[in-house]
């Protein structure tokens, strides 16, 4: 018998931790979604929440870890779009200082967010530049660095969606996560290795960002050279080390979406349920809708992760189909 | 002292009719909203609603009213929208036959939606020849009439709206209201009229169709020789009979926003807050935002009153500023 990666009591803690500082997100029921997938569809609706992403679950918790010293000296991420803005308001809500490395070409509407929840935001050169330099910075101002996935309570964090997930749909058969790093995911599956171990957890990846995908493949956690996908969000290069420990033995695999699915998927979700979803949020849904997970047992869950999608981009979108 | 249009029996006895038929919406919170607007802000998701829209409170509601062979015969209206589908739906939900006749121009996909929710759909000239058409049809083939704003039965069923905003949030000081014909608007005023009388009801029409505006100013219900906006679902050219009566006596008056301050309170609910409004649908909140509710008592309830807005439209606006 396998062990679990966290105890019921350290997940329990870890959502008692966020307390009502982050919201605890509608699970919704859609009809439409139901007809057309064949099996009951529930969203769970990380768009709403705070900073219109699940990483602030992740990152909250991860910097009420931090003792005095670190508390006093502050946290620094790299980030293009929401872990950056997740860092930012949940740095505030603890009265920590952040600072947010962002590679020139992000978006500057995240970039506009992340300094409205108080964060010093850096602008600097390519993603990997970028990376460098919060590692730099993090030396330079003893800075601790907050992960956007490969860390413990980072995951511990991500879980309590889970949690919520399962108090809400107590018979749910299968959960649809997107992944990029595999925070999500691996809070999600560490959830149900406790909770409820019947679950299908399956991890969701765009063909042009299939880090975790090639991970499962190599049997350890990949980098890739290039990635490319419409799912800004799913971009991460790599697969976090700890995220494809736990997605090996817990989750059931990765399927891989490519982008029209993705797009098609966000489409259908704001002209038939109002929701906005980003592409990488609505990238669930696309692998139900394609059949990427073969006769998911129901009721199912599509975890919407994030909803932060600029106006160019999604007017674009929208017209382009 | 006034006697409410309705009893406060009367408004109950609707929403018990309605039952578990259509949806009890969401009442949400807007941490970013209430901040811009200086007032704590809820949104009431009418947008989430069965069809994407209100109208189905009401149309189930005078539906259910059908005597046996009333039933038998079925019923029709006219509409380039909202109401179709929701006289559609809720003929099926009913187990009544349907015909909606539109005008020729309605959108592609209003008329499909509204064939897939079971009734036979009439494309037939102008929106005045579309108007005569169904009152040709009604008498020929001796269907009942659903009026879509000007009836006792459809007021009734959309005081439902207000009913949950007051068990959800009973210390709610005003509600924004977007105005058509003024069904919705008037169903909220009479619920507020014999359970919460000081709640503040304030109807918002476009600048374009300001059809109960001059009521208000010339002290009677009028018709428009034209209308122009982009707020499709408030395009009514004339303000109903007894919707105007009521709002009248329990209304706090009818204030008016231009298409732009309409379309920037959608972009911006897209944006903070990922839920889909159609233009009509948001124009409460271009009201409160633009200052023409002067120091609105709060808590402010926005009614977000329909999310249906065709991609191609959707996708034209946010490119467009």
């Amino acid at each position: 018998m396998k062990t679990p990666p966290f105890t019921r009591t350290r997940l329990e803690e870890a959502r008692a931790d966020l307390g009502h500082a982050v919201h605890r997100t509608p699970l919704i029921h859609s009809t439409t979604l139901s007809e057309v997938a064949g099996v009951p569809v529930h969203l769970k609706c990380e768009n709403l929440q705070k900073t219109g992403s699940f990483k602030v679950r992740g990152a909250l918790h991860r910097i009420r870890q931090l003792d005095a010293r670190e508390r006093e000296r502050g946290v620094i991420t790299i980030s293009a779009g929401n872990h950056a803005q997740a860092v930012a308001w949940a740095a505030s809500a603890a009265g920590v200082a952040s600072t947010v490395v962002m590679p020139e070409a992000a978006s500057r509407t995240k970039a506009r967010a992340s300094r409205g929840y108080g964060a010093e935001v850096i602008l600097h050169g390519t993603p990997g530049e970028a990376f460098e330099k919060a590692f730099e910075l993090a030396e330079e101002r003893d800075l601790t660095f907050v992960h956007p996935f490969d860390d413990e309570h980072v995951v511990a964090g991500h879980a309590s969606c889970m949690l919520e997930i399962l108090e809400d749909l107590p018979d749910v058969g299968t959960v649809l996560v997107p992944v990029g790093g595999g925070g999500l995911a691996s809070g999600i599956a560490s959830a149900a290795a406790v909770k409820a171990p019947d679950v299908a957890v399956w991890c969701v990846e765009p063909e042009g960002a299939a880090a975790m995908h090639r991970s499962f493949e190599l049997g350890r956690a990949v980098q890739l050279d290039s990635v490319s996908t419409v799912a800004d969000g799913l971009k991460a290069p790599m697969a976090g080390k700890l995220n494809f420990e736990i997605l090996r033995e817990w989750s059931r695999g990765v399927v891989l979406v490519d982008d029209d699915a993705i797009v098609s998927a966000m489409k259908l979700l704001l002209e038939r349920t109002k929701l906005l979803a980003e592409p990488g949020g609505a990238a669930g849904l696309a692998a139900l809708l394609t059949g990427a997970t073969p006769d998911p047992r129901g009721p199912v869950v599509v975890v919407l992760s994030g909803g932060n999608v600029d106006a160019e981009l999604l007017g674009t979108l929208l017209l382009d189909g």
